[in-house]
This record gives structure tokens, sequence and C-alpha cells, in this order.
């Protein structure tokens, strides 16, 4: 599952990179590759194209190019992407391309990765592709697993790595709870900063998995499952790199000597945070975070219930219990298949056929649980000292208790290292990796998101589970869905686990996705966020008014970037240079990847 | 005190205008015309200037284009501002100028109101300005007292009243909690049809007054009483007209056949709703905005402490105990003397000198009231089931009662005109006016409003209160300081008021204001939102970097509204065309409304 996958580090770093994970956090991951990464340890598959260079450039310019970059920046932090991408179990590089790509491995590969070390490098780098007209993808740890990694939208463009050298945490505040991070700050990291400070009244709010960049996370706009769990709207204050170089602070940080950028966000006049995420309008390089108080204990429940159709009453039981705070986090109502995969265990373990692993194989595996056999789990906590809490979960257990067969899981009987615990770490801020098991549910298991947005309602989830269900059927595909549910809304996020080195297996789970989000958008829902190879189709389906919105969003992107360097096509907006170019990736256009040209002028 | 002063609605409006208040309010509202409004019986002034025509177009060119848009809205839908700014105790066109101008009241006013019914004649009034380059200025309701009014930032510009004919609730949806309302709502109107329904699940949040518009008061960024008082931050779904004519739905409305509109506020792609807030950018003509769940309890309370010097160790509780939720509204912490001035009396009632009231006069007072004699008060209230709020009620009392003189006050003996039931009600989600009360305090009262934002602490609060006191002792103004604390951050909100037909009361108003601004600027302090008057001076304190924001939003400004026809000036945002010419308002520049021209091109 990856409500939030920039923080999606389905794989571990090694020592030595620039994870801000810690020592020991590095050490479990390296005992748990040979279950979760055993898959990935064939021989490299030889390299078919590597270097690539940007299109509408020579080579011969553009490596003077990189010259010349180097001697502004320092030779040893501008690389080219010359290297295989696979070696042995792990990559070399891995910020040069999509670790789980759904496309051919190096259809979507950077020419070369830069590492700025400040903001006043981000600009120069800026100014530099202006001059050469080189596109340029800022990537912040690269965690954006499920969302296309690392990979930029435009083959060929120069990656921005801000996370390797710009990982400082700039200020923990403890009066205010807020914080002042750079782009390569994990929640790991910021985790780990905050225990060592023993500041033990504040939590940080953390995504599934923990080893993702807080900055990159939030302006993709990822969710925790903390109350801070909404990460944009927590945020406060943003420097930002304009795509013609200049650097802008939003918020109060636009006033020099202020002492409020990270605890008030809008300051004075257009508040405009909100396009720089999602977008390709700016290189965020410092972004302030507001801090949770701890709440003064906390407690985290299960709930099983029966039957699939035991959905929409129970959509209809959390939509005001949610809206009301009594249930007061993310919560996760989650499908028993994917709770059998996050068992760790390769699907070949139950059923050896093809096609989607039959119901009664998946109850009887769930039936061997502590958990027991089910069909939803619902995963809450809540939060406050312990009367306070009763208070709440009186409520919600007799709430629940109204569906039939539907049981609370005395969560005492559960094991150290039952799936339930990842899910109370994270509630209670404390970063996790467990919940990346599932991807090895196939051989070379990669995964890609499905995430339409729908009120909390039981039509609602029915329609989508009956959706998401055909589609999957239709295409062999064993169907994860996972209902999150935000306070007003909720994110059905299906993740497909697919073998990446099968050609077939990338199809079919890009010809699903495809089905799914034209097909959720005849219905009314929409995508929060998408993969790389999905933008422009999920950003098609947004078409109010004649496209009016993207109309709005071309006008700004080509103001604000006319030489339309900054992360072409990220997010479904191509600056003025590429559109009508035939670089679009949809159902029809086909890959696209490499357009037919870029405009000279 | 006008945290949120769209809503102030400082003028009760009679029958049959479109202000959307119930009539029983007009009712109370014409019985306290005699206390509240008695010193504006006054004869008229003479007309000096009127009717005025927008810089840039002769007067017949402009009656021609004028003829041209009634022959599109339909005449009686745009009406020349030719009339009386005043007749008899009350204006005749409320919202044709600032009724409580601290500039000559002629000095912003429109050159003529325009009526559209729908988006799509919002739409054509757009393009005809475009067509002739006339200034146009939206309004929603024209309520935002102390900050301009109903008046134009540019003098003769052609105001869109959209109040006047697009007032309705479009939904109300009872199982999201959400409702999308058009400019012309007010907050008792939307109060009252959700009573009207019978949906005492839902709350909504107001501000200190009730009058003002939904819309206008959320994208000036106001801010109300109860947990949902972040205006902003709870609305979802805007319908935003742009410079250039063209209609745009943001977040989920993008998305034909949605039906998360309100309930998911971010869509797919950059999230722009923020630079339509304090801006000049779009004409938000529908928004969506959630709706508190009844908390099933509340109970409002009353603090009050000895000494100014009280203020300091007060902040350093309060802030803990809000950024926790234990205190769980936004706190009003007010000063005596604005207590004093909001029982309705003229301060000529305690004293009839000039200068400062006396600190002993204004005790003696307050000693002769049910609350007693005090230096600030904490207005609060705590929601939630009785036994919820024993829990933080205690925690509350026993951190206050650390401050040696703090008294809570027994509430129940307060009789029921006292000004804190307004507070109760007002924190209970209940559209109120009782706060207009204090612009009796002098003959013509009229007030305006310095706004700054500051961390929640003691050292800032009392460094704030000393600039403060220092400047109104300066002028010879009565200082009325009241500290809104919002969650990390706390609004400084001081209201001068002033007889709005006194030049040298004026003057002297504006006089103090912008030395406030200037020195709170030196000490990192910054308006959350400013007067009409006072947008360039505050814009230009937002420097930081060479002033790299201005420059930004001037980007925007230009690509969204490359004639400039769209509230020229508006949070110190200048088109082009005016830059440079003179049109700008500082210490320095004068008046400069009439500006040196506006280019022709």
């Amino acid at each position: 599952m990856s409500f939030a996958d920039e923080a999606n580090s389905d794989v571990p770093t090694l020592p030595g990179t620039h994870s801000g994970i810690p020592t020991y956090l590095l050490e479990k991951a390296r005992k748990e590759k040979e279950t979760v990464f055993e898959t990935r340890t064939k021989p490299i598959n030889e390299r078919q194209r590597l270097p690539v260079v940007p299109q509408g450039i020579e080579r011969d310019d553009f490596l003077k190019a990189l010259a010349e970059l180097k001697g502004q920046l320092g030779a040893e932090h501008v690389e080219v992407n010359d290297k295989p991408l696979r070696d042995g179990w792990y990559m070399e590089h891995p910020n040069t391309h999509d670790m789980m790509t759904i496309l051919d491995e190096e259809e979507l590969v950077a020419s070369a990765v830069v590492y700025p070390s400040n903001t006043e490098e981000v600009q120069e780098i800026v100014r530099w592709a202006n001059k050469y007209r080189i596109p340029i993808f800022p990537i912040s740890m690269g965690r954006n697993l499920g969302y296309g990694g690392a990979a930029p939208r435009v083959r060929g463009s120069v990656t921005i790595d801000l996370g390797k050298r710009m990982n400082k945490i700039l200020d923990i505040n403890p009066e205010d709870y807020t914080c002042l991070v750079e782009p390569g700050v994990s929640f790991y990291a910021l985790y780990e900063a905050i225990q060592e400070k023993g500041y033990d009244h504040m939590w940080i709010d953390s995504p599934d998995l923990g080893g993702g960049s807080v900055l990159g996370n939030t302006i993709d706009r990822g969710v925790g499952y903390t109350p801070y769990g909404d990460h944009w709207a927590c945020h406060s204050g943003l420097e930002v790199v304009l795509p013609t170089g200049e650097a802008i602070r939003t918020g109060m940080g636009a006033l020099p000597g202020n002492n409020t950028w990270q605890s008030f966000p809008y300051g004075f006049g257009p508040y405009s945070d909100g396009i720089f995420s999602q977008s390709n309008y700016g290189i965020v390089t410092k972004m302030g975070m507001t801090l949770m108080p701890n709440p003064g204990g906390y407690e985290s429940f299960l709930y099983t219930f029966q039957k699939e159709e035991d959905l929409a009453p129970l959509m209809e039981i959390i939509r005001p219990l949610r809206i009301s705070n009594i249930l007061e986090n993310v919560a996760q109502v989650r499908h028993v298949t994917q709770a059998i995969a996050a068992r760790g265990l390769p699907r070949a373990t139950f059923f050896s056929s093809s096609g989607p692993i039959p119901n009664n194989i998946i109850h009887a595996a769930a039936a061997k649980t502590p958990v027991g056999d089910h069909t939803w789990a619902y995963y809450g906590m809540s939060y406050g000292p312990a009367h306070i809490r009763a208070h709440k979960l009186a409520l919600v257990d007799s709430e629940f208790l109204k569906i039939p067969g539907a049981k609370k899981i005395d969560t005492s009987t559960l094991p150290p290292d039952e799936y339930f615990w990842a899910r109370d770490r994270v509630a209670a801020g404390v970063p996790d990796i467990h919940e990346l098991r599932w991807v090895n549910w196939t051989p070379n298991g990669a995964h890609i998101a499905f995430s339409p947005v729908s009120p909390i309602r039981g039509t609602d989830a029915t329609a989508l589970f009956a959706l998401g269900k055909a589609a999957h059927d239709k295409y062999g595909i064993d169907f994860f869905p996972a209902f999150c549910v935000g306070l007003r809304e909720m994110h059905l996020i299906v993740e497909i686990v697919f073998d990446r080195d099968d050609v077939k297996a990338r199809k079919a789970a890009l010809d699903c996705l495809r089905d799914l989000v034209d097909e959720a958008a005849e219905l009314g829902y929409g995508e929060y966020r998408t993969h790389l190879v999905l933008m422009d189709q999920v950003a098609k389906t947004y078409s109010w008014n004649d496209g009016a919105i993207m109309k709005f969003n071309e006008k700004l992107k080509d103001a604000l970037d006319p030489n339309g360097i900054l992360a072409p096509g990220r997010c479904g907006i191509w600056p003025k240079r590429y559109r009508g170019r035939g670089w679009e990736m949809t159902r029809d256009s086909g890959m696209g990847s490499e357009g037919n040209g870029v405009a000279a002028d």
C-alpha cells in the first residue's frame, strides 16, 4: 500500500548512500533483503541504450554543457548516466530511473544526475538549463515508487538529485512544534533527530514507509496516519527556485527577519504554495512542517468484517465518526488479499496457477493467521489520555459491531511481527518499512498505484470495488484494494503488484490501470495522484469546460517557464515548445516518451 | 474587533437590500441604530466630485460602453454612481465606496456598479472590461469594513457587486457536512438555511460579525471562532472567472460528474486555489465550504487577568494548550479598553478630554461592570460532551490560575446583554452583531485595523503591545489591542476607531497605522491582511530577496490579466500598464489614488 509513496522506499538503501535511514534500519533492511528482494538477484539485463542525450541537443554540445556545469558545481557532483541500471541485487544509480518501471527499464531514464549542495547551486543549474534548453527533473530522494520513482518524465532529462547533499534539518522548534527541512530529510531522519534531542512532546507524521523525503512527499500531497496525516495542510512555508532561476520564499518567509515562517502558512497577498505542489512550476528547496503535539497516550485497534458486502454499511458507519473526529486518523479499510500478501510470502506459496488467486484460497490462508479469516480489516488509532480514548473507543465499538460478524481483535494476542504492529507504529508517528513486504507477492515484484478519490459512502465504495475487481479479473491480476479515509473523502488505493521483468505482466498492469482511470472518470471519480506514465491520461479526465484547468495550468507554465525546461510533462503540464509534438502518453498515443521533437526556438 | 472583517457588517442592512440577514435581525439592527449609529444622522456632505469616470477613457466613451453592458445585463443591472453617497442616517449605495473611509469619502469610489446574476454574466462583464480596458473591482457583499469596505482600489473602477443577485446556497450536503455558496450568501443566511432544514448535526463558523459574505471572508482569509475558524483551510473547491473571461473549477470541480468537489480540496495537479485568495487573479463565483460537526456540547469560559504585564506569562501558558487543542478555538485575549468600548457607550461618557483615555478611568469603569476590573480577558470555549469538556477545562483552569490575580468569572452571573454572550454565540457558530458596538466610541465612528502576525510568545506579545501603545500615545488615540490566537501563531488585532468626518482624526489614524506597519516590519512582524490604502506599504514589507515575491506576483498578474483590468493594485499587485505610474499609496507617495495615468497600449 502506498497512500503516500514518495516514502515508498521499497528498496532498502545500502550503507553509504544518502537515505537518512538510521543504521539499525539499514541492518534490518539488509536482513530482509533475502525474503523481500530475493527475486531481484538475477543477472542484470544487458544495457541497450544508455547513455542518452536530451532531445534537441547534439551529444557533443551536451557534453560541453555538462563540462561547464562541472566547472560550477565540481566534477564529482555531475554524473553522466552511463553505468548499468542494475548491478547485482541492487541498482548502482537508483536515482537515474524508476526501479519499479512499468515500461522498458531504459525508457524513462536520466541523461545525467547533478547534486547541488544549496539553493544557489540549484539556481545555477536552472540558469544553465535555460541557457542550453535542457530539460531538468528535480527529485527529493527519488522514492516516489508506485508513481514513477526517480524517473524523469522526459527521457534524457538531467535529474537534479536534491536530497543527496541538501539533507539538513535546518530547524526544529520545540516551542512552536515546527521544523524546517531540506529535500533530503527522510521521515526516519526527522524522527531520529527529534528523538535525539529528547523532544518527546512532539511527533512526526509518517506515510506507510518512512524512507522517503518529508518535503517530496508533502509537495506530491502524500498522506500519513496520525491526525497530522494531511501533509500538505500541515506544511508552513516554502523556499522555491523558479524555472527562470529566481528564489522566492512563500508565506511569512517573504518578510525579512520574521519568526513566523513555520507557524503561519499564509503570509500576505496570494497564497502561492499550492501551485508548487504536483506541478512543474518551481523547485522546492526548503519546507516548513508543523509537528504534532504528543497526544498524551494512544491505542490502536483492529476490527475485522467477514463479507465483501459489509463494505457499504461499514462506510456509512465510518463517515460520521470520521468527520466528527471520533475516528481520528486516516482509517485503512483493507482487503484480506493484501493482508495475506503483506505477510511477505510469494503468491506461489498459496497458488501456482495464473489468473487471480481464488477467494477460498485467500480465506483459507487468512484463517491460519493470528487475525483470523475475514474480508475487510479496519486499522485505527485513538489518541489522548485513557479516559478520553475510552469515550471514543466505546462509540466506535458500538457502531462497528452493528455489522453482523464484525469482530474486535484482541491485539494483545498478536505476535510482534504481525502487520498490525506496523500500522500501530505508523499511526503513532514512528516510521516503518513493514509495508513493502507485499512487493514480494510476484517475482521481481514492483508496484503501481490506482488511487481515485470518492466520498465516504457505501455506494461509492461498492462502485469502486466492483469497477476495480472487474478490471483486475479481466487482466488476471490479484486485486489489493485498501480504502484510506481522509476526513470527508476517501482514497481507494489499489496497488498492482507485477513482475517488472515480465513484459506481458507489465503490459497487463498498465492496460488494467488505463482502463481503471477511464472507467472511474466516467463515474465521476478522479485520481488524487498518479504515476508518470499515466499523468497525461489522468490530467485529461479533469476536463470540465473544455479542459479549462489545463489551459490555465499551461498559461502559468508558459509564464513561469518560457523555455520549458523544468520537468516537462509532469502532471500532464507540457511547456509550449513540447505541446502538440507527440510527447503525451495515453492509451492511444502509446509511449510517447521520445516525442516528435522539440521546437527549436 | 474585526479579525475577519468581510463580515464586519457594522452598518445594519435595511429591509429590501440583499444582505441575506434574516428579518428578526434587521428588526434588531433597526432598534440598535439609535444607540450605535446616532452619530451618523447628521446632514449629508455636499457631493464634491461624483460621478467619476475611469482614468484612460473619455466620459462619452465610458457611457457608450456602459450602454453596451446594459444591453447585455439589462439596464437595471448597471448603475452609474451619480447619487449622493450618504442620504439620511444610511447610505443609498453602500457598495459604491468605503462607508468607513479613512480618506476623503469620494476618494476611492466606483464609477458604476453592475449586478451579474450568474457566472456567464460575470464572464461577459470581464470581456467587456477587456474590450474597453476599464478597471473592474469585484466585491462579494462589500462588508470588508476595517479593510476598505466596498471601495475599489482604483478610483472610478466599475464595481462588480456579485452578492446582490448571486446569493444562492447551491447545496447543503448533510452527509458530507459541506455546502456550496455564491458570493452573496452571508453567514446569517447560511446559518438560517441550515436551521430551517433541521440539520442540527452541522455548525457553521462565523467571524465576529455575521452579516458578511462567507465566500468573501474566506478568500480574504478571514477567521472565525469555532475549531473550523481557519476559513481558508476549511473551504473546498472554487469556481473562478479569470481576468480574460474563461471559467475554471478547481480541485475535483474540474472532473465532470464528480461528487467530491466539496469534500476533497486538492484535485490533481497544481492546487491553484491559494492564488485566488488575497489577490486580483480571478473572480470567485462559487465556493465549497465544509461544515463543522455538532460537537455534542459546548461551554464557554472567561478568565480575567489584572495587570498589563500578565500578558507575557499568559501567552506562554496559552501556546502549548492551544497547539495541543486543549484550547480548541481561536482564543481572544482582549484589553479592557476595548471591553469598555464594546459596551456601546461613547468615549465621552467616560472622558471628555482629547488624548488617550487614562488607565484609571478605564479601570474605574471596568470595576462597575459585571465582569469587574481587569486588564486582560480571555474568551474561550470548550467543545464536546460534559466529561470530555471537564478534562480540558480542568487543565485550562489549573494553568491559567498560575498567574497571580487571575480569576475565572462565573459566567452564570453575567446579564444576557453582556459582551461575553456575544462571544459565546460566535464560538458556538451562531452569527452575531454585538461586536460592532465599539464603533460608537467616537462620533461618526469608523474603524481601521492593524493586524500583525507573531508566534504565540510572551516576548512577541510584549513587543507588539509596547509598539502599539507607543504609536497610539504618539497620535493621541485609544489603544484597543486584542490577541487572537490561531494555532501556532497569533494575530494582534488593533482596531483604531476614528471620526470619519474629522479630517485630523482620519489623518492621525492613518499616520499611526503607517508607523505601526513599518515599525512592526522592522521587528519581523507582518500583516496577515490589510486595508486598501495600506496594501502597497504592507506588500513592500514582504521584501525578501529584493522583493522576489512581488516580482513573482506581478509575473502571474501579467500572464493572467494582460490588459490589467481586474482589481488593479489589490494587495499591492499592479498590472504592467499601471506600474511605475504613481498609483501606489505609501507614506511617501501620498494618496496616489488617481495615479499619473495608465499606459494607452
